[in-house]
């Protein structure tokens, strides 16, 4: 039999999904300027802002008006409950994508220095799988697909570790360099707390749809 | 008449309460740590973390057991959702506490510097005073307070830019002291992210008591 909480439900999911591809394009659109040089290009990060900004107080009046309307238990409030997470996790990483393009037109601002890019390219490439990979897991109600979230961030924070290694030892040796090398450093920290909000969204999935407490330790599978 | 819904209400907030006095301690303690030079003393802070963890997953479970039994609608409801995000906060400003203890524990394993340490001093007091502030505000249900907060927060980062410039200097000027400036960096950041949390209860608390969506912008008052 069809519920009508299932449809209140489907309609969140479509909404997180909608968030989720804005947050996706705006991390996207931050590392295609920094990296084109392309300092014109950032603009499209603020406009995307605004919409992920949206997006946020939307999903949250339609959490609300379930909570107050449906009166959900067991999987169904923990599903909602999850969403009210999930919703400012994904606020949060468009503001972390705002922040990467901030530093970013520092960045390209400054003398041209030799710095390798590739690091935080592939940071970004991680990053915008774990977004994508942990509202999958959301949609399709599949935790074990969340397990893997949580082993691509490890692999985050070894990529930050080297940007960070590699420009601290830049700045020692160039010291006209050190506004530079700080704004790469400023975009890696950006990368690593944009994977620990989809490391977040993994967890409340896995709470959603389990009941499972993973987080403080707690174990899962 | 009483409510059986005003007992579980007073109930949470007396649990928020006991957080935050946890997430002050915890932050009292890095700076106290760092400022007296006492490495063992950030061992308190990862205590005091544990805590804030058992506290997180307390309040969370009695948010849904409200949400459950007793189906609070308007007011009520508000303040429920404003807990689950409130405590998210507080958990991730403990997170920051922590941060700023690994950072602290490497900057006084380098050779000493001579940084001003007084504006993260002058940081962590209006940060502690940002989160008793938004807590207290949330308590006494009282908004005009709350917009204070959000002015606190501008001075919060008016000295995270200070300490930057001036650790910026500094590392142009002596490349021996990259690592401890950068360290001194990461403790300014945390402690602008820990005011941001504080400014997140305050947008939650104006919501909560209000009806008001005072984030992206909106206005209030």
């Amino acid at each position: 039999m069809e519920r009508a909480i299932d449809n209140r439900i489907e309609d969140l999911k479509k909404m997180i999904l909608l968030m989720g591809g804005h947050v996706e394009k705006s991390l996207a659109q931050a590392i295609a300027a920094l990296l084109s040089r392309d300092l014109s290009a950032f603009e499209q990060v603020h406009a995307i802002e605004k919409l992920i900004n949206e997006d946020h107080i939307r999903v949250d009046n339609a959490c609300m008006n379930i909570l107050a309307k449906q009166g959900p238990v067991a999987k169904d409030l923990r599903l909602v409950l999850s969403v009210i997470k999930i919703n400012n996790d994904l606020e949060r990483m468009g503001d972390q994508a705002v922040n990467i393009s901030h530093s970013g037109k520092d960045y390209l601002s400054r003398k041209p220095i030799q710095a390798q890019l590739s690091d935080i390219q592939r940071m970004s490439e991680v990053a915008g799988k774990m977004v994508k990979g942990s509202l999958d897991c959301f949609v399709r109600e599949e935790c074990e697909q969340a397990k893997k979230i949580l082993s691509m961030d490890d692999e985050l924070d070894a990529l930050k570790n080297k940007v960070f290694k590699d420009a601290i030892a830049h700045m020692k040796a160039h010291s006209d360099d050190v506004e530079a090398c700080m704004d790469l450093i400023l975009i890696a920290r950006n990368l690593e707390r944009l994977g620990d909000h989809a490391t977040n969204i993994a967890e409340d999935v896995i709470f959603a749809f389990t009941g499972k407490d993973v987080r403080h330790g707690g174990k899962f599978g």
